[in-house]
């Protein structure tokens, strides 16, 4: 990159923000994703606001510099690796909670807050932000990017469900604003929407407007062992249509459990015996303002499980029951820990997860490899952990995995979005016609191509 | 329009699907807007597959005539008014609901399709699509055009929050498939959004996936009148954070419910003394699966509205609830019969409606005008009748209104659309910048400009 380029970078932000060479830590380099190679960028810029932002994004188009924006960099598909004549840009010093607005239910958010701090303030006013995917250390301008979902999605939605507006800086170095504090909005196309999931290449976004809702004064977790996956699968639409409205409604295999369980030193009171046979978990939270209306709750949650073959229903305390849904959030790395090759998350019509994981299966014992998993059950949200050492078989295995789930009415990512280690399967999965159509959109936005070149699709 | 070009369109969906000229009735020349004059098309086409709606924009592309897409024409934007010298697609007889998947809790319907079928045969699943706007002979693909709200959305959201996937024909004749049976999708830009909402700008939508809700057994409705139009909003918030979660939170002002109680022939039981001390009312619609658990709920919602000045609270039996809601569906029929001049819609945050309402006023004696209304006081959604005769006057009325609901932190307009009866003032209040954008993601999906010229913006 130009001496004279990096010189006006550091005009913009100042000397101390601005890191080039060896000031540039491996963390710069990677986000989570198993299969993208670290790659540091020529230069990490850390703007302080959305002039700022401007300013960067105004320069990089003048030279052609392609952008990166990174949050946390907890993202699991590669879109926040920079590119090594690029310039990344990270958004630490722009993480404040600006406001959280009791009376309009919503928060307005500085893009590199983390989900922690949000989960602090949010608390203090008896408010939660209901976002809640596995890493609380996430930012918000991640979650935004990549349209996060998580556990309370079966409830609450993902992320383009509890975003309400935005400012975003366009490639173009405009600052706009999107939406506003109101759930409603038509007044022509939806530029909230098409920004989120975007990851990195439409926008870069500065301040987030969140939905709030009212925290639940009560809440608990139900265990369910199953002998029989298909039993587990059958359960999930039978709760969902029982109206108990539950904000947890996920499945564990048997080994992932095995693996949780192991790592987090877990003691969910579950016998020798019916460990041994049970295929899978289901794990449902319920929460309520009401604690009688809990417990009826919980009571008719069980006897749905029970009478579709679970072979028992454990309520977990208070305790136990944090640390079993800290342990699922964890699966990620417990999957990596047991020497997973890669971890995605297709999404299928919830009719149709017993089918596609038995395909799953099949297909990773033909590559004589292996698939174990977990998964927002009541979102058909699969969350697989790929074990196949051999890169060209794995490819292939991921491909033929995608494939099965598009098959069956769904797509190869529920939450945790394309990036760049799924572009490929995504350029060979995806219809000709909407990949040409994304292009013109993105072109639209970023004439130059500087946002995240080599995201989504080459 | 060239009678080869007429020949084609016949040859594509038959002859006696094809109107032209005295065949053409009046029906198609408007939507219900007060304000755009009717206006015939060339042409009218009755296409039954997405194949002949696709064959038809290939060659309305090919010969550059503009095309407009017709539901039910129940709109109040002017969205589906035709042009003069263009093709009307009238999606009447593509009117199926071709699935209600009881396992996944979604419906797939046809464009054409009312609110009303789909209310009867979801309701026959248990089930329900919970988009519930004014008019239940609206067409589901009108509804998708405008991003249509209505009552419900307080607690269910908005039609973009409840359309998980679309059958779409792009402009230049491609049909997509865009999201599914999931609620969640991760896979690029979401096309689903960026059509919901267009007004018939980007595609032309022929399929459409809804989510459906489980129908609770048990409903009520309380009616409360305030001395005082703030307090009405005051109790708003207060409601809304103790978590009963009403599917129903309108206001009404004196005036309205004047209208409406005459046109309607409602008995409120009311007695003349409250009313006459009254200047608005808020009308609660709580649900329940259980009665006990509704039963609390209407006390607690009960009690806030007495402590924050209600001068008394009305449990309306089942038909009374009925016919009040219904006299509130038409509030908009009232208003035209009461010699309304337009009807506007605009959103704001909640807590910004008392200010907002004040300025209205102001502004309207200002103008010689006046104001009356009725809104959907959970979302800030304001349904106002403008009343002021004098065009001009009432063009820069309207241009003040909307510029205060924007300074407020809204938008022009909530759930109605900016179509052709507000392009004018979305062209001048609008940020610069975004319109250039829009425009641009227009060109991306429709470079000859045939879909809905002059709708959104010239």
């Amino acid at each position: 990159m130009d001496d004279a380029v990096v010189a006006r970078f550091a005009e913009i932000v100042g000397e101390s923000e601005l890191l080039t060479g060896g000031r540039i830590s491996e963390d710069y380099a990677r986000d989570e994703s198993l299969t993208c190679e670290p790659r540091k960028p020529a230069v990490v810029a850390k703007p302080a606001t959305a002039a700022e932002v401007s300013a960067l994004l105004t320069t990089a188009a003048g030279h052609g510099v392609p952008v990166t924006a990174r949050g946390s960099g907890s993202g699991l598909s590669g879109a926040a690796r920079p590119r090594e004549d690029g310039l990344l840009i990270s958004f630490e010093r722009m993480n404040a909670v600006l406001e959280v607005d009791a009376v309009n239910q919503v928060a307005v958010v500085q893009p590199g807050a983390t989900l922690a701090e949000l989960e602090q303030k949010t608390a203090a006013a008896g408010l939660a932000y209901t976002v809640y995917p596995g890493e609380l250390s996430a930012s918000v301008g991640g979650t935004v990017g990549t349209n996060a979902g998580g556990m309370r999605a079966v409830k609450y939605g993902v992320t383009r469900n509890n975003v309400l507006g935005l400012e975003a800086v366009l490639p173009t170095g405009e600052v706009i604003r999107t939406g506003g504090k109101t759930s409603k909005v038509s007044t022509g196309y939806d530029l909230t929407q098409l920004i989120i999931g975007s990851e990195g290449t439409l926008a870069l976004v500065t301040e987030v407007i969140v939905k709030l809702y009212p925290r639940p004064a009560h809440s608990a977790t139900l265990l369910a062992p199953f002998p029989d996956l298909d039993n587990v699968m059958a359960a999930v639409p039978r709760i969902i249509s029982s109206g108990v409205a539950p904000d947890i409604l996920e499945y564990i295999d048997n080994l992932t459990m095995a693996a949780i369980s192991h790592n987090e030193k877990l003691e969910l009171g579950v016998s020798d015996e019916v460990r041994d046979a049970t295929q899978a978990y289901l794990v449902v939270g319920l929460e309520n303002r009401d604690r009688d209306r809990l417990d009826g709750d919980m009571l008719r949650t069980a006897e749905v499980m029970s009478e579709l073959g679970a072979s028992d229903v454990y309520v977990l305390d208070g305790g136990g029951a944090r640390k079993l849904i800290e342990a699922r959030e964890k699966a990620f790395w417990a999957a990596k820990a047991a020497g997973a090759d890669d971890v995605i998350d297709v999404v299928v019509p919830r009719s149709e997860m017993p089918g596609f994981l038995a395909r799953a299966r099949e297909l990773a014992t033909a590559a004589e490899g292996g698939v174990v998993g977990c998964g927002h059950a009541g979102d058909g949200n699969v969350h697989l952990a790929i074990f196949c050492k051999d890169a060209a078989k794995r490819h292939k295995l991921l491909h033929d995995i995608f494939a099965a789930g598009i098959a069956a009415g769904g797509a190869i990512s529920g939450e945790h979005g394309i990036g760049q280690a799924k572009k490929d399967h995504f350029a060979a999965l995806e219809d000709p016609a909407k990949l040409a159509l994304l292009r013109r959109v993105k072109q639209a936005f970023d004439p130059r191509n500087i946002l995240n070149p080599g995201v989504l699709f080459d």
